[in-house]
């Protein structure tokens, strides 16, 4: 039924990098030299009726981008990680905490750094432009470019194959 | 005549949602959290245009976007209403306060919170680029994405067959 | 040789629009209501290039775009012209007062406001997304969106027949 | 093996343009008539891993970029020369101030002031969009336009032709 060959009933958790996933790869540099991220509100929509509907979810970035932990935790996503150095033991630790399973959690990812948590998650998912070597190890490859609507496409699968989609209660608010 | 499949002429009123319409889905994001919108200039043409033809307008969006109002307002939209949880009651309000039937309006919007409102109005038009059950409603689906024209789009087709574009003594000043 | 069916070499003055032709049609908003210009390098390249070579150029806006005189009074246009409610009427002023006739100068235009300036030229010239209506009116329609290079387009096509083009002593600096 | 026809092992040192190469072509305009640079951060992340493997790099920028400088030596790029009238004897003092024949070096530009510069070098590499007199001088023309990945997409080719890419002991961090 999904365009997603996986069992998406079983995904209890959804697991984002920032920069190339929920923001596009390239965006404006701060005279400061810090670049300033860019949000799809597509995305936003998905992320704020997943958390409603009991998805749990996380961000794990490399960088520390100012602006972000705000917008997202608006949004219902409750674990923030940034400057996340390694980011499969900060993964492992997100698991443990919520006592999810790997094989339950989809982690959406497109450069190198995303490598290993691609590998450990049991559905990795990649945005259209990710990096070769990680479109070569995810099972699902959007056909959104990252920050162009690349965690909608993915939650709105989830949501409907959970039942959760136009569902009158929680849809047509925000 | 015109590439959309209604009587034009008999369109009084015309609601535009924010996000993914009038600015378009991916933009950027301000250092404290806030998506900062933004706009097209060919859409701002045919906005003043259409307010001094007597097309009553109203923007309805479910975030307070910063500047938007003083952008449209300075158009000639006089309704702008922002932070709108459910959208509905508003546009139902609207049409009352202006003595407008729903079949004399076209409201155009992207995404699942404007899904109600679409149903509601006589002529539904969607961006390229909106949500698959928003496409689905929509009578007109424009080949403009939300922030690239769709405004302009509809616009454009409307005052053509209300006999104004091209208007020497108002189309070519601003 | 060109790609314009005109005699480029008899072009001694290129106006252009600033909206939809030196910048795109969608565009930033600040948080103030006004919308932020963007601008194409390559763009600037052509146009301090094309002042040294002597070409007189200007620029008629209907708005009043902040930074836009200082980044293109910066490439060695000497006149900018704002808030020009009607723009013809300043074309003619300009022409005359820089002993041009109108059959020497290039005119850039995208949308309604720029109809009658398109009509009064010699080289009528149209961005790729231009009004159909402006395209209409063209002599010239440039595989270039506006603010994705349709200057450059122009003044290489104009500076390479005039000689001007990867000339040592001017082009490799800046 | 690699798509670039040149002996990718023999590359010691790279040396990259600002405006249409590491930024867009295309660009926002600041209040202050200054153009504001945009980065890709998957261009960053092969900037990153190429100094942390020994590759020498350089910036060589007719203009002077708030916040390029900050973004760019923040990945390892220590050699950052801005308001370079002519690149060409920037470039021949780099090479010399580093030990390093023209030869063993690339040199991505995309606009005509780079085009003794890569007439200079053993590599010369061109972004998709670049000015049709430098992809006619490049060796190589990458897939990606200026700020949307060309530096990663050389970088990467270097590197895996080098042994460095995908290296467990410095691909996963950052």
């Amino acid at each position: 039924m999904s365009k997603i060959c996986h069992d998406l009933c079983a995904i209890k958790g959804v697991v984002f990098d920032v920069d190339g996933v929920l923001s596009p790869s390239t965006i404006p540099l701060d005279t400061d030299g810090l670049p300033r991220r860019m949000v799809n509100i597509k995305d936003g929509y998905a992320l704020q009726l997943a958390a409603k509907c009991g998805i749990k979810m996380a961000i794990i970035s490399g960088a520390d981008s100012p602006g972000v932990r705000e917008r997202f935790e608006g949004l219902g996503i409750r674990d923030v990680y940034m400057k996340a150095g390694q980011k499969l033991p900060v993964l492992r630790g997100w698991l443990e905490a919520n006592g999810l399973e790997a094989g339950e959690v989809a982690y959406v990812g497109d450069d190198i750094p995303d490598y290993e948590c691609m590998r450990e998650v049991g559905l990795p998912v990649a945005p259209h432009d990710a990096a070769v070597d990680i479109r070569r190890v995810a099972r699902y490859i959007s056909p959104c470019d990252g920050g162009y609507g690349v965690a909608r496409d993915l939650l709105e699968e989830i949501l409907k194959a959970q039942g959760h989609w136009l569902n009158a209660a929680k849809a047509f608010g925000w």
